[in-house]
Order: structure tokens, then sequence, then C-alpha cells
């Protein structure tokens, strides 16, 4: 039929997996395009394709190609590490900061000490470091709304 | 029974929920007690009791409880955020580092022209600027391995 999607003639990867007809409402098909199967094979896996569906459903339209590759990245990496998925970056990623953040404040105070024993005080030097400490402080404020509080998060690769 | 388990008297989050006799091998008890009903609600609506389940027997029995805390996190911040989810809390952290990482070569930088310009060159000088160029080498090896690549990352708030 002229007003079929091009979906009824080629099943999304989601129907061709479930080995269901696709109609051209499928809530799958613009997301799941018959050449990525993968994609959907692992969200199927760790969540379950009702459990998509419904979420599909709970979000505004516009939003649901950013759901869906959400989804799909943190089924990716709960097949890869069953144990911590994608918890397991967040954990590398909140610690790489603590150890930016330390190594900036190093830096800040090497160079503030510098100034202050070397060299008498000018205008120059007290704005390098006073731009250093500012930035600083921005950045431990915004990561502490990001920290996954875990037993395990200090012991964790 | 004195052979039975706690769990024979109170049930598991998990099995409460499910309204089944929560058996002493119960898979669940360990990890959702009755205490914390709302973890296994979350698991439940995101992943699913089976889907759970199944992961919980693919682990080894001592990473149970690190697999079980991974994944209420992520149901946790998939409910709170059912577009993102704790991917969101990922491209925040990488942008985090990124930002961290340009403000500590850009401080480094400072401590370097600083030092070229204003001072001779001083042994105590070039080691501190080194400490800080190393420091940025191997945040920046470390950060490229966790990057969630994605057409939204660098829009998402």
């Amino acid at each position: 039929m002229a007003s079929s999607s091009s979906y009824s003639n080629c099943p999304c990867a989601a129907c061709k997996f479930l080995r269901r007809k696709c109609m051209p409402d499928c809530v799958f098909a613009p997301y799941f395009p018959p050449e990525e199967p993968q994609k959907f094979t692992n969200v199927h896996k760790i969540f379950g394709a009702s459990n998509v569906s419904k979420l599909l459903n709970e979000v505004l339209p516009h939003q649901r190609e950013d759901a869906v590759n959400s989804l799909a990245y943190e089924a990716e990496a709960r097949i890869k590490d069953p144990v911590y998925g994608c918890v397991g970056a967040i954990s590398v990623l909140q610690r790489q900061v603590m150890k930016l953040q330390k190594e900036l404040d190093a830096t800040n105070a090497d160079l503030i000490r510098y100034t202050c024993n070397e060299m008498p005080t000018t205008t120059t030097i007290i704005t390098t470091s006073q731009r250093g400490s500012e930035r600083g402080t921005s950045s431990i404020a915004q990561s502490s709304s990001f920290y996954y509080h875990s037993t395990w998060n200090n012991d964790h690769p």
C-alpha cells in the first residue's frame, strides 16, 4: 500500500527478533532499524521488550531517540560487565574528577606558593592564581551532585 | 524449623512484592531485605524480576551484592530521568573531566609562561611545572576509554 511505511516491507530489528509483523505504527521501528539487530537484542536481554515499549510510551516523541540510545548504551555496558554495568564507568569517572581536582588544587597551590616565595606579588600573578582557584571551586560544586555512594566505589578498578 | 533462615518468617522485599513464599534458598533474599521495599520495586520496574534473577545466577556469589547495588542505582536513575537514566551522569562527568583537564592544562601553561617570562629557570620551577604536565597527560589517557559517544552528549544539561 502506498500509505504504508517502509517498515511494512522490511521489519524493524525488534519485530524481526520477536517474530511479529512490523506495523506502520510500530513503536520500535524508528529506533531499531533492521541493519542494527544487536541494538535490540541487547536492550531486550537486559530490560525486556515490554519494559522498553512502556518506557518509550512514557516519554515524549522527540525524546525517544535519546531514551533508546541511552538504554542501548546501558544494556551494552551491562552485557560487557554484568556486575557493574555502566555504573563502573561512573565510579571511574568520579575518581578521575577527584584526581584532576586534587591535581588542579596542587598546581594552583604550587603557583601561589611560588609567586609568594620567589617574587613580590604583582597584578598579573594574582590574576593567574585567582583564575585557577575559581575554576577549582566551581568544579568541586559540580562533582558533588553526581557522586555514586557505594562501599565498593573506591575499590572497583 | 530451626534450620530455616529468618527469611522463612519475614519474606524478602522481592517475595513480598511478587506475593510468593520466600524460601530459604531465595536468590533475592540476601540483597533485598524487607526493610528496603523500594529497592526491589525499582529494579523490577526497570529490569524485571526475571532478568534480575537471571543476572544474579550469571555472576559469582561474592559479586552479587555489587551487581544488585549497581542495578538498583541504574533503576533509580532511570525512574528519576526516564530519557537519560544514569547515562546522563556519565555525560556530565565526562564533560567535567574535559573541563578540569582543560583548566589543569591552562594552569600549567600559566605557570610555565610565568616562570619563563618573569624569572630565570631554576630547578624548583621546572620540577613544579613538569609535575603538572605529567598529571595532565595521564588524566587524558584515562578519560578517553570511557567516552560516551553520542550526538546529544554535548547538549544534554
